[in-house]
This record gives C-alpha cells, structure tokens and sequence, in this order.
C-alpha cells in the first residue's frame, strides 16, 4: 500500500478489513475443560495488515524481495514486534479463576471481568474426573508427570466434590444471612469459574501463547492457550501462525558458548570443543568417576540429541 | 539542579539520593487484616527527584516562580505524571489471594509472587471475627454497609473455621497421595494468603492509592491501600503525599452541566439554573408528584450539600 | 449482552461490531495544517462494545438502572476505564515531525513510522504563512499569544522556505556523494513531513485528547487532536463522545481546600473561608498594600469567576 | 531471603541494597558523540534484588540447586523477565533528537526531556568530521558500510556547519522578533541536542540493549547504547550482565526448519536435509544454473558458517 493517499483522494471509502475465516466463527464458543470456553467476540485487522505496517517503517525495498508471505516470516525472525501490534482479539472466556490468576498476569491486556462484587459468583468450579489426578513430576519442581491411579483418583474427586459442594453451602448461607457478596465469596475455591471479555494485540497474543502453549504450562492454561492459536489464531492470520510455528514454537537457541563448542565440532576440533566447556566449568570429574551434574551442560547435551550430535566428552 | 554537566564535571561522584525517615522502616513489616503485613523493601527517589524531572522539562522558568511544594503542587494539579515516575518503591506483601486478584489488576506494575506450582502453598488463610461480617449495601451494588448482628456472626465464623480445614485436609491429602502442587492447590479458599514483591514508580502508585483509598474500595485491599499511603508514602515524600490528599483525596469535580448550573445560581439566576437541569432531563416529574429518580442529579445533589448550597429545585 | 453462552448456543455466528457512520469516511483523509492528514484505517468496537464490557464487569444490575447512555456517562464520570479499552482506532497521519515528537509521548499506542533510514524523507517540511507567526505568552512560558505583525512576518516566511531549500539541497547532495540515508538525514528541518500508523484504544485515546486538544497544546498537535476528536470519535462513538466533553473537557475539579473555602462561602460565613484562605499562606500582605502574588489563589479566583461567584478577600 | 519475615520480626531496618562500584560514578558523565553524554543518576536493586524475587516466585527449590550466578543464568537462558524488573537504572542523557527518536520508541520507560516551548534550545548540534561520513549499504536497504573519502567528506562537513549556523541563526531571528519558542525552532536540525531523564527497569533495559547494541542499529544510538552497557550496566549488576552477553549478544537462534536440516545432517543423513530444504522451497534451480537467492536459506547459511558446517547443497 502506497503511503501517500492525498496524492490519490479517494472518490469511495475503503472497504474495511475483514476476515471470512474468522467471521464464520465469531461468537460460537470453544468448549476447554469440563466447562469452560473460548470464542472470538471481535477482532481488528490480517495478516495484510502486519505487511501494510511493515512496509511504512521499513520502506518501499520491502515491496521488491518479499512477497507477503515472505515478509511476514522476515518480521517475525527478526524480532520485529510493532507491525504485530496493528491487529487486535477480543475473546470472551470462561476459566476457572487459578487459571485466570495465570492468565492475568500478561499485563499488556485489556479486560472486563465478572466481579463477584456486583453479581453472585457463578455456580461452578472444575471438575476432576478419577483418572485426571496428575502427579508431581520429580525433576521439575513446578510440573506434573504421569496420573494417580483411577481407583485412588476416584477417591480424591469424591472428596473434592464434596469439598467444593461445602464450599457452596457456605457461601450460600452467607449470602442468606445478608453478608456483603464481597465478603461472602472468600472461602470459594480457587477453581471457581469466572468470565472475561480479554483483548490483546497479535503481537503480545504470540508471546502469551509461546509461553502458555509451552510444554512447561500448567494443564489447564494449556488448553486455553491451544484453542485460541490452533483454532482462532490459524484461522486469523494463518502467515502469521505459519511463521509463529516456524520461529517460536519450533525454534531452539543457542548460548554464546554452545555456538563455540558447536563451531569446534564443526571444525572437526573435538579437543577445542573439550577445552571450552571445560573452561566454562563443565567438566568437573566427581569423586565417584563421571561428570559432576551441571544444568547448563545437560540443557545442552539435550539440545544435541535433538540435532543427533553427540558431545565430545561423551 | 542544572541541566549542563558537561561544563560543570564532577571531581566527586554524587551521592546517592536517600529519605532517612524510610530507610528507618526498611524491611519492617506493618501488620494489615489478621495475618497479612506489608514492607518497604527499597525504593528510588524522593520528593527532590521530582522536582528535578520537573525542572528539565518544564524549564528553568520553574525555578523562580516556585520552591519545591510550590512545584510539586503545581504539578499534582495540573495532572503532570512523568515527573512522578522518577520515583520507585518496592514492598513485600503478605494479602489474601482474593484482595490480591484486585491488586493485581494494576497492570503498571513489577510483580514476583510465590508460586504454589513450586511451592507448598501457605498454611494461612483469611479469618473473619464475629463481628467482622459485614452486610450487604443497599444502594450500591457493590458495596457493604453496616455488620451483622455478633451472635449471628460466631455461627458464619465457626463454619468459615471448619470449611477451611476442610479445604486444608483435602490439600494435604492430595499432596500425599502425590499429586502435583499445581493441581492440588485448586481448591483452596479464595482468601489463602499470598506473598509477593509488588514494584511500582509513584505516579502509578498514587493512581492505585487514590482508588484504594476510596471508600468505595473492597475494605481488605482499602486496609493495605491505607497502611500504604499513611505509613510509607507519607514517610517517603512529604511533600507529594500533602499535595495528593489536598488534589487527590480531597478534590471534588464538576461536570459542564454542573458548572452551568453553579454558574447560573452563583449569578443569582435561579431560573437559568432550573432551564439547565431541566433540559438535560434531570426535572422530569414523577407521576406520584416529587422528581424522577435520576442518579446524574443525585450526585450533584450530595457534591452540592458538601459545599452547603441547595439545588434550585428544592 | 448476557454472560452465559454455554447455555445458549449460536447456530449463527455473531454478526461483527460494526459503525455505519464510520465506514463512511473510512480511508479519507481529512486534510490538517498545510500539508498533513488525518485518516481512520480500520476500528474496532462502538458505544456498544462499552456496554457491553461493563456490562460483564459491574453485573447485570447495571443493567435495570441504566439504559446505554447512562452507563457509559457514569463510567465516565467515575473514571472507570477498562470498558474504553475495549474499543481501537487505528489511523494514518501525516504530521511534522516536531509535532509528531509530543504525539509520540503518549505511550499506549502501536506505531508504524517512515523510517528515513529505509527510505528518502518526506520532500516536504510545514511553511508558515506570514500571518501566523504567533508570538511569546508572556505570562505562560511555555504558550503562544497572538500574532506577529503579517508584514514582519513575511519576512520571516521568506526566511523560512530560503532555510529549508537550503536543508533539502543539503540532504540531496549528501545522497548524490552516496552518504547513508540514515546520517544523511540529521540537518533536516524538525518540521519536515512524516507519515505513520497510529493505533490506540478507546481509553488512552480520550487522555490523548483530553490533553492535546486543551488550549495550552501547541497549536499544531492541538490541530490534530480537534480533527480526530471532532471529525472522527464523534462519528465513531457518539455516546462517549458526548459524555467526554461534559466530563472531562468541559470539567472543572477543586481541591480539598478550594472546597473548603466553597462550603464555608455556601454556609455564608465569610471568616471561616477567610479563615481557610489566610491558613493556607494565600493572603499575605504585600509592603505595597495588595495581596501577595500566589499561582494557587489566583488559579481559584479564576475558577470562581467562571461560577459567577466572589471570594471573600476582594 | 526467606519470605516469613512476620516470624522474625526486625529489631533493626534492612540496610538498603546498594552497588559501590556505581556509586563511584553516580553522577559522572560519559562522553558520547561529539557532544554527547550519559551519566548515572541514580539506580535501584542490584543481583542480589533478582536473585531475591526470582526466589520468591519460584521457590526455595531454586535455592538448593543454584548459587546466584546460577540462578541468574537460569532466568535469562529460559527469558524469565519479572525478576529483572525489580531493579531500575536512572541516566541524564545528552543526545542528538535523530537519535532520541529512535530511542523514545521504547516505550517501557520513564522520560523527562528538556521542553524547547519552556525554554530556548540548547545551541549545538551533532557535528560530522570529515572522515565520519558512512557510505549507503548496498546490501542493506537501512544500514551504512563503509566511508566516504575525507577530502569528499570535508565539503560535505563544511556544508554541514554552514547549514547549522544558517538554523540557529533563523532560529535567533525568530526569537527576536518575538516569536514564540514552540514555533520559533520548527526549523532546528533534527540533530539538535536536547537532554533528558530517562529511567528503565533492567529487563527493558537488556532489551534496548539487545536491540540498539546490535550491529544493525544506527551508529549513533548504538554509541550510547554501548556506554550504557559496557559502562554502566556490567558495573551495576555484572552476573546479570555476563549472562546477557551468553545468551542474548552472543547467541544464535534456529527455526523449526533448520534444526530439521541440522538434525538430518547430525545423522549423516544428507538427502534427508536435502529433501526438508528442497520441500520448503530453498533449492530451485534458476536459469542460469545455480540457485534461486532465497533470504532464508542464504541467513540459514551463513548461521551454518558461523559454526562451520557446510549445507549439503554446496
């Protein structure tokens, strides 16, 4: 799009940008977890947008060596971030409020949410069926890894939904002796389901669904963040999500120090590669014969697995 | 402070700007509701860091017209901000998740909180006294007004107790049966307590402030907001927190409408007065006799007792 | 709009948020200054989308109290802010850069700029006609205060268009001697042309304004500012609009003590607001008779006079 | 730090963190440019400030596996970004506006610049020696490479000083004739200086860092960008710093696409990565024999380079 229009006075407004893909599904909700959902209540602009500001900032050269596709890829390799901006989503979600709590701390959002202030809360918590009792994984402190057994796992739902129906109880009696809404909700579960309008522009869309589409995210903001990049965000802009995959999702990187031992092994120089990693401290020989442990040296080995190269003190 | 160091180099290094009536209460904590505290952890500037960002941008014409209070006043006024930012403080916070799910709700803010996918969670939540229920406001949606009857509250309290050490005994069983922390958590009561390191410059902070302090504000989060503002900001920067409760705090506004109508009365033109309600529809009669209840017109009513004039309408 | 699609499944998809009355003049420039334009892009939202959020927000007994228009000019009144956000604009403008410098400021914004390193600068800078030389406020350092005499003002005019034909043929030589666009560029005049995307929301677009169209703006950004206000969110928005300008353009706020010295006016006591104004150190006794000079007593004396009434001291 | 303060209460306050190595130079310029400079004002947090919110978030699990320089490590490798927000960095700047527009982009910042409406302009602008003039990249629609020869270079500096003198003069004329300041300097070079405070937290920081360090950012802006970090930041917070040298400056980042070929050559197997290339378009064959130029694989390539592999298409 050429940047000087009083050069070119347009006679017919210009029609406004829109996208079939996206209206077919506006406001048709995406059911996550036993009761929670997601849909697109309003958006603004395509991946033609993103190349329309582009090609302000980064000039008329830009129009030469790339078609769309191509640009929009170069944009998102490069760490381009504002072009990303010029488009919007505006979702409608209901999530249990310890999701939201995640959730919420993506800070460049704008959001109206239920207040159990005003209204009295919504009348759901989620659910756990038997066989969905996660169990902490032992080498990550902060996930999960594998499920409890069924039978046990039939045990503790019970319990929980005789937990969150005492919750209730209380909560409704409260409410019944005249106590403030405010006040009354306190002893709710965490999991209580709340409802949001959230809106958040492409750019920063990425970088929340880069880090809650991430193996290492909780379960349930998973799910959440799942739907909206594969069934809106693909539908939406599907260059954008192409290249999203390709850079971010699919991408790995490499620390100054891996790249040198990398170029070393390249070079066919194993004692090179053996003596930067051993500066870095890598290779310290424990009193029981191997290696001691090193959480830098293990990221990487893992990295090599993935590129079927071996380390040179293995 | 001058703008042109360059022809002015320093032999010596400037001293760090410090408050003393602060750094006495670094790291103390200030208990708030039954178990939660806030404390300064550091912070950067003072009331003189404000006063230069003014200068440098507002000119050396700052200077003569005004000392330190003059300008600092003049910029609260006149809802100058940037200089404001110049400023940083950093606490520590101990708050019930449900009053934290409003605080959180500031978005201009720098936020470490403990993590209860890494961490036990913390073995506390919110009690409630017998005659801490407050009951449902009237008038206002969202609001509590007046306390529930002593007697009546041991009952709420007593069954508040038991509920959470329902919810507590079904943490800790999940956790024993080896379920991960980030799951178990989920239903523990809204109102566990929560710790965090909570950041942010002071224009934002007065921004929070002003909406905390409110009466309208939730009683839990107005308890920190006050502890806040009275105990620290006041400490920190005397003379921004004196004009904050004199443009802030104190201040009322009026609308165009309302100026008219106090313009009109004030020129002793009743009539005028009346034309200007009446057309923007604030004097429809009810069919019962009085005025229709119109909220535009109440508001004005009760600014207007505030300042002992009556409405022409009554 | 009702919070609980799951229970009401669309068989339709929603239709998406549209504006009539901007569709029409989407595209078209309005043209600004002597060179400049303003133009809508693309938008999302309406008054509706407002509603809407608060609607979600403050619960549904927003909903009996208040039709569309009382809402949003109670959210308005009482600083709520979120449900604005909810709504873009997204523009094209043609601005000089030294205006585009205080533009800039306003952080909440996506930005698309022109990069004169990518490209060769905009061959135009912002001319002066003779008769709009405005000259010096000599009462406020930083605003402008009539105008020079046309026939001086030629002269400087003349000046002018010599000084940037001067500017222009230096840059183009720097780029015929194969100088970098990026260093060839440094002595253009502040006031040559750029062009770029500017996005914003709802919110931040009326502090945008509220600030840029007041009258101490440079008349240039104010120029902007009134063409965006007035041509655009007028169309755009109509309710909100409306609700702007009596709440915040036409305003007017005072602080604890202005009302203090009102309330006791409104009271008829005369010496308790003297009282109040001599506490505050506003009526000290110059050596030459009159009152000391003070910015905050004369800035209420003004405000009183818009109200038609008198203090109690003249 | 442990975050149970309220059961050891503090007879004494917690010292303030403090970083001697800054406080040496608070306050002391570097010289920038020609007439340029940078100088600490003041700062808070230090490592120790990340280590302790990062500890908080994440738990006391972090404590046992890592010493500081660990953790620090850790939060970068993995792009944690709250922690580093906990500290701020406060610097008066003197710079040249073309660079200070490229630099007020960043948005995440505090900023108190000198006002050319409150006050006359400061009188110098940046100033090109002969032997400074950079020739147009030919490769690189925005960058520089190369330099003009000095006695070509001399026209164009004494050109460049008459155009300067002819601004400021203008500039001076206007101011006499009465003209008010805003208006008087629309015609300044873009290169004028101007001054400013400028504040940040450090994680935006390492971000204008990484971007305005690197290589393709303008020489000028990357100038202050390198006294910033090489100066300032590895004295303020070194164990952060170094880590930002390993994993941002010095790192290298590969698509899905391309750990796809590496992987594939790791297992020696040729023809897969052969097909991964030819699949994504990479390899077709031009009319004139070799390969079509495709920005992709030739950026892919020279990456390969940098760690001495040779793609198998070579």
């Amino acid at each position: 799009m050429e940047m000087q229009p009083e050069k070119t006075p347009q006679a017919e407004a210009l029609p406004r940008p829109r996208v079939p893909a996206l209206d077919e599904i506006l406001g048709k909700p995406f059911p996550v977890l036993d009761d929670g959902l997601v849909r697109v209540i309003d958006y603004m602009g395509d991946d033609a947008a993103v190349v329309q500001a582009a090609r302000v900032s980064y000039g008329q050269g830009t129009k030469k060596v790339s078609d769309d596709r191509g640009l929009i890829r170069y944009l998102l390799r490069n760490r381009h971030t504002t072009p990303f901006e010029m488009c919007e989503l505006k979702l409608h979600v209901r999530v249990p409020m310890d999701a939201w709590r995640q959730w919420i701390r993506h800070r460049m959002a704008s959001v109206n949410e239920t207040s159990t202030r005003y209204s009295v809360a919504i009348d759901a918590a989620q659910r756990t069926a038997a066989d969905q009792w996660r169990l902490q994984a032992q080498d990550n402190k902060q996930g999960s890894s594998g499920l409890l057994d069924p039978a046990a796992g039939a045990e503790l739902s019970a319990a929980e939904a005789e937990l969150q129906d005492h919750a209730r109880a209380v909560y409704n009696r409260r409410l019944e002796a005249g106590v403030a809404r405010e006040q009354a909700r306190k002893d709710l579960p965490l999991c209580t389901y709340t409802e949001a309008y959230w809106k958040m522009d492409l750019h920063n869309l990425l970088h929340f669904l880069a880090l809650r589409m991430d193996p290492h995210a909780q379960q349930e903001i998973r799910a959440y963040a799942t739907v909206i990049g594969r069934e809106i965000v693909a539908r939406w802009v599907p260059l954008t999500w192409e290249a999203f995959e390709d850079y971010r999702l699919g991408a790995m990187g490499f620390s100054r120090l891996e790249t040198a031992i990398m170029a070393a092994l390249g070079a066919g120089d194993a004692d090179k590669a053996l003596a930067v990693a051993r500066e870095a401290g890598w290779l310290k020989q424990s009193k029981r014969g191997g290696l001691v442990r090193n959480r830098e040296r293990a990221e990487f080995e893992a990295k090599l697995a993935r590129l079927n190269m071996t380390p040179p003190w293995r």
